[in-house]
């Protein structure tokens, strides 16, 4: 019997796997307490490292794929753009390699490399960190998922870290390099960075949109036919929205610090290309705020449909029972044994009391009718 | 009989028009991640773009239609006041030529096209762009549409991005330029952006009203007759006031800047008139949290009634189950067929129990009317 | 039968003046979108305007009454103080007038004229304006009355606009310069407006008062007997404290620029009473919360009684149903009318049976009573 | 009959009285409208005032009770520190010559002594006046008492204005003095200043405590047994709770005014204690949200267990009425009397009829069984 | 009786000692009102204080423990760097004597040996104190404990103040030193600061990390079967939540202030590792936050799913009632005792009374059906 009290197990196994993706949401990575700062944790299931080159000035642009951390140091100090793009956090010597060539801080590597962090932007002087959440999420599934991209900007080089390889918004940017569209073989790494993280920003939209559409569905079906199972959907849509919120709160302040900070390795120029971005992501968190405060209104609507469906089921229950109680008390009066009952004998007797019954049955309907509690019924009828 | 669970078609039907209706609400434009930063996106349903040329000083006004873009180059450097208005985003090849004559920066030129954007000002040295909201409603309907103005004002000219032609508010201040009211031919472009951003702004007002007036209405429908249709009228007033406080909300940060901003293209004498714009948006934003807060109580009211009145279908119930019940029980006692039943024969047997019965409800009676639960019977009355 | 269901067209013209009232406590006015800056606007029911002109100094004080504007003018650059009342905003032609003599800005008039405004104060360097909200309301009524109160402070006089003339608190100041009561004949206009500012402010308190009895009152009734009416009551005050708020409020910023504001036409040594005025101003808010914040609490009560009295109506049910509903059925049982019936021919049969009913009732009695369930009906006794 | 629906008088009496009290607890003095600044109001059962002397200096301490004003001003000019402090705010004159020898301004006299004002401290140049709340509890009472402390900090004196005098906290202050303990002797009024104020910080912890205490009963409780009495338990903590923020968050400002003013009449050296003092009103605060958070939530406790209250009470009425309707509707058929019902005359008619009712009732006992219903008739036992 | 009425004394007991526990989370240490600035108070059960000290430079490293006070003054003045950690705040003497050698100032000592203080840093110009909170729990329990550590950091030497001894974290550090592993020994007293108060900072992941768990191990459980127990697991979840937020939001201050700060004690270059601390800290705060409103939703959640139970429950009891009631009503009726029922004799009279109800009963129950009101039945299938 202990079946049906204890949840079913293969219902709590399909739980188990999505609170691992629902974990995701929600963690940051943390030092074990006591640890050396700047230790790298190489999750046992992190992608190998691979590092991606793109060199280029105004005149030429190559590309270099697989490149060893020690081939890139020529890059360093040449007059031309560099971008090397790490993809894959799971190779300690490469990450390390890498690390020191390009004088990384141990706290910036520690950053761009332990993921996920919370995104922020911060200056060590030659290079200038930036730490960015990436969201993305297939046509077809609910949820959306997040990569950190980790961005250090150098006079003449741009250094990228991926979880994995990205291909679709960032290879749209390197086309463009090899294309030699607009204006990114005519200016510095700054605007390169611009084009990535706004690209990343771009993302946020559609991901979005999907929230959006998803609440406009719920309105639709809450007003139509309130049912249980909504209650799950608009908490999975708050707690998604929430998790959202999180991840673009702080690219607020993020973009904010590279249009108004003092770092000499952003242009004037391309800051008012920062402003933009930071304009989009004021526009990402006036839609999230708005999306969270439907969904919580949704909330309410949907505790009041709840209510109202309660109201409507006690007024059948009480319209049935207030109709037929006195009438089966009368019924059984007129059921007694007393020897003595003078009305049973009288000749119009049982059609006296059927009117009786009639008379109180017409006024009790008139009185709920009067009072509209026929809506209840008739009121399923839209359902 | 699936029919009555799954939602009639047509009514889908009108809930998706509504929906796209909705959206116009919330959506604000995005570019497709990874695109080329100043990408122009014209709408396929967009209005071809024309333009609409008032050229004045304080001796003479002049008005020409249909411009093409080349024939605004004369007007450009001449000591006299332009205000080129471009109605309708829809020609891709027009709006490029602007920007080229006017030497929009790219980021300008996608702010004022790509719509909608969120209200902002920004100051490219040369020119001051501002992107607002023009909202309306027809008076026989509810909601309202909005619409993104963009305004480029530079040091003679003043040039405004419309989506589609409005004559109402706008033709205000063309005739005020034709006859000479008021001080705006004694003035520059950038008293004409505050004519035409006031207009904007003062828009608000009367579709606020309509609010307001709704929310007196469903305040007054409440309290006399809770029903469970207002629960929707009530989370659309919700969500449309969300709406304008989108819209609203950006205005006090463009308002404020065009007041403490040290752009040189607003003269220090006119910074008195956008404190007063200023003021203006004050006002609406402290409405529309007045209206939100009065729609946020409406949702306490309506629970509070609803719960009321379920609190009276129960007294009901209560009140008629209690007294018959027993006497129920009490019919059903001499109504059993027991060979040795000494009541029935009494000679008073029958009369005794009609009285006991009697004694019984009158005590009941007397017990449910000392604690008022007959006033849920009374209040009825009042609906 | 209809007129059960519409409203009774008395109660909802009743609620339509009430509607009307309600209204002024949320307006602002505003221009019609496009209408020429500094329009005036006058309302046809405007009381019409007449000047009271107050000049003093230390030595003297003269008091005339239905000045016509242009005698103003030899009082403008006199070295006595002049305090000039105009009472009544629905003469155009003075108020223009007074407007030309005066010098003020079209916007400053336009403030003045066209109430109401929301509070402020503005710089217009020979001239402060200062907006306010008088409240008032006569010790029989519920509700209050505002009405606006414009101040126009110059080096030598101060200007005063009022909707009707206040008799009550400005009078005490007026009689004060004719008797020379205090400081104030020794001071400037800028301790005029101090006084005159204070009294608004001062006039606040008794207003809140009568919220804080009304709430209080609320409160011991929720507790003794909750009642449906409460409901409304609640949120009429609510709503009143919002608007309430929504005056003081911007008398913050008013009090705070008079004490931190760079204008010389306040001296020094008169700023630390306006500071006086801006603590007053902070009590005012911290009451008007504290009020908030109670009702809202009142509401949760309110909502927690009435759960509270469901609760005793359905215990009072169940109690009485689980009781006789199985006696009921045993009753019903030996009224069955099988021929063969063992029982019916017990000879204590009868006798038995009632035994039975009794151990039932008896049970479920005592099971109830040690539940506390009974409670439910001593706990009306209370009401 | 009238007296059940009036509330009992007693109980009326007894609330007013309590009304009064919890009047204190919210309310601020004011003028009347368009008074003299700086009137002095005595209230009619104020204390008559008296001043007692402190004197003292590293050498020497000495007490006077009951000094007159005039007596005081030897004490003025002297090189050694003297605490006057004014206990009982009833004599006019009194309070009027103090407020001459000090040259008091008009507007710091009033705000020591009409009380209660909003705390605050206010810099009159010669003079820094601070405004405080002390609270203080009987250990057998709920709630608590409050008093207005008005301190006036000269260059070598410190004036203190108490409502009553108090025994308790400062007393222990004044015997440091005599005995010379710590560096008090050593120092300026600014320290004494610091003592007596950290004195009445100080005492709104154990007035803390005792409302933490009152949480933690009512949240036992409440998991206990709910009852409908903790409803009026928890509304009163949270008013008292709101009382007291009141009182604390303004100490916040006066603080960290004390800290960061630019007064010379606070030594630098002093400012360290003061900090301290900031640091104890910040904990204060922290507190106090936190309680009101935690009294908060009671409230989302208590109706979530009137509602599983009710939905256990509506369980048992569900289970039992479910079971035994169809049961007596079964008993209903076969005790019509119709003339030619086969059934009766069957030989075990009556005992399958039995046996059905038997199949019946264990399916449905089963049924709700297997649903877990039952729990809540076992739930009771945990009352 | 009343043992049914008043809870179980054991019951009490054991929330007596729960009680005790959770009073640690919320209380903070505070003077007896006016009492002496710098008071030390020992608490009877508080540990024995004993000196642990670590001294090193670049070349060696020693560690001396039990070390008496006046044996640390040899290491005051040298070039190395010593970490003297005073572990157990119960010897008044000992805490005195090394306040004296370190010249503390008395209220320095009093906020580290005063325990719990609100965490904060203080810049006494040749020392800088730092108050944190340490979190730990123990893997097989609910609920953490928090323990005060505060830091002394000289020119030369690094004060810590703890409770009691802790290994864990702390030890890591120690054998750091030891081992010479990472740049501890070649940089000073702020870079060991940064270590420790990195290593309480990252101390509160993993008991953050438990919340998560609950709450997501809470929200499965919900949406399986919601139970009243549920109900304090979320309050308790609340409550320890708001204790580690009271914890956590001052560090942010403290990490900012150390950052920011002017002190001379912590070198520019040690200044980016507690900006890494700063940061860690806002994650947390991140964390908690999200919890918290997640925590909070769940509330939502567990009020929705009781009153989508309770509707259940009123739709079995509905439909059950609704349908039973009017055929108990009919067989009553040919149970009556009339001499003249023609019904009664009719030759298929009863098999057409039996087939009325069987029609009505089936009407009633394709009405429930069409409205989905079968599925309150089905539903609990599910559980």
């Amino acid at each position: 019997m202990t079946k049906f009290h204890s949840p079913d197990p293969r219902l709590l196994q399909q739980l188990d796997l999505e609170e691992e993706e629902e974990q995701d949401y929600f963690d940051y990575f943390y030092d074990k307490p006591g640890s050396e700062p700047g230790t790298l944790n190489i999750e046992p299931d992190a992608k190998p490292s691979r590092i991606v080159l793109i060199d280029y000035d105004e005149t030429h642009a190559i590309r270099k794929v697989d490149v060893t951390p020690k081939a890139l140091i020529p890059y360093l100090g040449s007059n031309t753009i560099s971008w090397m793009d790490v993809q894959g956090l799971g190779s300690e010597t490469i990450l390390k390699q890498v690390g020191r060539i390009f004088k990384l801080h141990p706290l910036l590597l520690e950053d761009v490399v332990n993921v996920p962090q919370r995104p922020k932007v911060e200056d060590y002087n030659e290079q200038l960190m930036i730490i960015a959440q990436m969201v993305f999420s297939q046509p077809d599934e609910e949820g959306f998922h997040s990569e950190q991209v980790g961005f250090v900007l150098g006079k003449s080089y741009l250094l990228t870290f991926q979880e994995e390889q990205i291909e679709d918004c960032f290879d749209i940017v390197r086309n463009r390099i090899h294309a030699n569209q607009g204006k990114v073989r005519q200016t510095g790494p700054d605007y390169l960075t611009y084009l990535l993280l706004d690209s990343i920003i771009d993302g946020y939209f559609p991901v979005l949109e999907k929230y959006g559409d998803r609440i406009e569905t719920l309105e639709d079906q809450l007003v139509l036919r309130p049912q249980s199972s909504y209650l799950e959907e608009i908490y999975t849509v708050r707690r998604e929205l929430l998790a959202l919120r999180r991840a673009i709160w702080p690219l607020r302040n993020v973009t904010d610090l590279l249009v108004r900070g003092e770092s000499s390795l952003i242009h004037p120029e391309i800051k008012i290309y920062f402003r933009d971005c930071y304009d989009h992501v004021i526009q990402l968190l006036d839609i999230v705020e708005t999306y969270r405060e439907l969904a919580s209104s949704l909330m309410d609507v949907y505790l009041s449909s709840m209510s109202n469906k309660m109201n409507e089921v006690m007024q059948v229950l009480t319209v049935i029972s207030t109709i037929f109680i006195p009438l089966t008390f009368i019924a059984g009066v007129y059921g007694m044994n007393f020897e003595d009952m003078p009305e049973l004998s009288w000749p119009w007797g049982y059609e006296a009391c059927l009117g009786l019954m009639f008379i109180i049955a017409s006024s009790l309907v008139f009185f709920f009718w009067r009072r509209g509690w026929f809506n209840s019924f008739y009121s399923f009828k839209k359902d």
